[in-house]
C-alpha cells in the first residue's frame, strides 16, 4: 500500500534490519527496541489488522514467529518472551500494517512494561452474559 | 497433561465460561478479566509456549482468534483488542499451557496498562549485530 513503512520496507525503499524472509513473511528488528531481539513480523501483503489479514498471511506470520523464537533463544537466551500484536490506535496500534512483536526479556533486564497487570475478579453474571452474546456470534 | 488447569478446563473438571470450541482449539472467558470481552483461546494439545506447540495447534488458534475477533467487534464494539501470547515465568505467564489473551478496549475504559511503551531509540550498531546473530541461527 502506498505510504505504508512497512510496505516500504518489504519492498527495500526504507532499510531494515531484516532476519526473516519468505514467500509471505518479512521480519526484523525493530530500531526502538523495548530490549534486545525486539523483533517485528509482518506479512507481505498488507493489511491493517486481525480483523483483515487473510488465513495464509495469519499462518505464515505465526509458523514464522516460531522459528524466529527458536533462533532468539539459541542466540540471546532469554528468560521469557512476550508476543504481542495491536489491533487499533485505541490500544497503541501506531502503523496500521499487521505486525507481530516479539519482545525478549532477560535476567539483567527489569519487568516487560507490557506483560503484567493488576488480576481483578470479575463479575460472574455479567461474564456469563458476555460469553452468550460472543457464542451467539460465533454461530 | 496432569495438575495443568487449562487441560482440566478442556475436558470440563472445571467449569469455564466457553465461546469457542472445534477439534483443535477450546476459547473460554477469562475469569478475572482486563475488560469486557477478555478472552483465552488455547490449543487442546497441552504444550507449554510458542517454543513448544506445534505447528498445527499454532495455526489453529490464531485461525480461531480470527473468528473470535469478528464476534467480539460485532457484539462487543470495542475500539481496538490487544492481542497478547507470554512465554515464561519472567514475563508474567502464570499458567504453563499455550494461551493467546484477546483483551478489547472500549471508548469508556482507559488505556490498557500492556500495550502501550516509551519508544526508545536503539543503538544501531548493537541492533545491527542482534541480527546477525538471528540470521545465522535460523540458516
Amino acid at each position: 500500500m502506498d505510504n505504508c513503512i512497512f510496505c516500504k520496507i518489504i519492498k527495500g525503499e526504507i532499510p531494515s534490519f531484516k532476519v526473516y524472509e519468505d514467500e509471505l513473511v518479512y521480519a526484523f528488528e525493530d530500531i526502538n527496541p523495548i530490549t534486545e531481539g525486539h523483533t517485528l513480523i509482518i506479512p507481505k501483503k498488507h493489511s491493517q489488522d486481525l480483523w483483515e489479514i487473510e488465513a495464509e498471511s495469519l499462518t505464515a506470520v505465526h509458523l514464522a514467529s516460531k522459528k524466529i523464537m527458536d533462533a532468539i533463544k539459541k542466540v540471546l537466551k532469554p528468560t521469557g518472551v512476550v508476543a504481542m500484536q495491536l489491533n487499533g490506535k485505541s490500544v497503541g496500534q501506531a502503523v496500521f500494517h499487521y505486525h507481530l512483536h516479539l519482545m525478549p526479556r532477560y535476567e539483567d533486564t527489569p519487568p516487560l512494561p507490557v506483560a503484567r497487570w493488576e488480576l481483578t475478579p470479575g463479575n460472574m453474571d455479567k461474564i456469563r452474559e458476555t460469553t452468550e452474546k460472543i457464542k451467539a456470534a460465533l454461530r
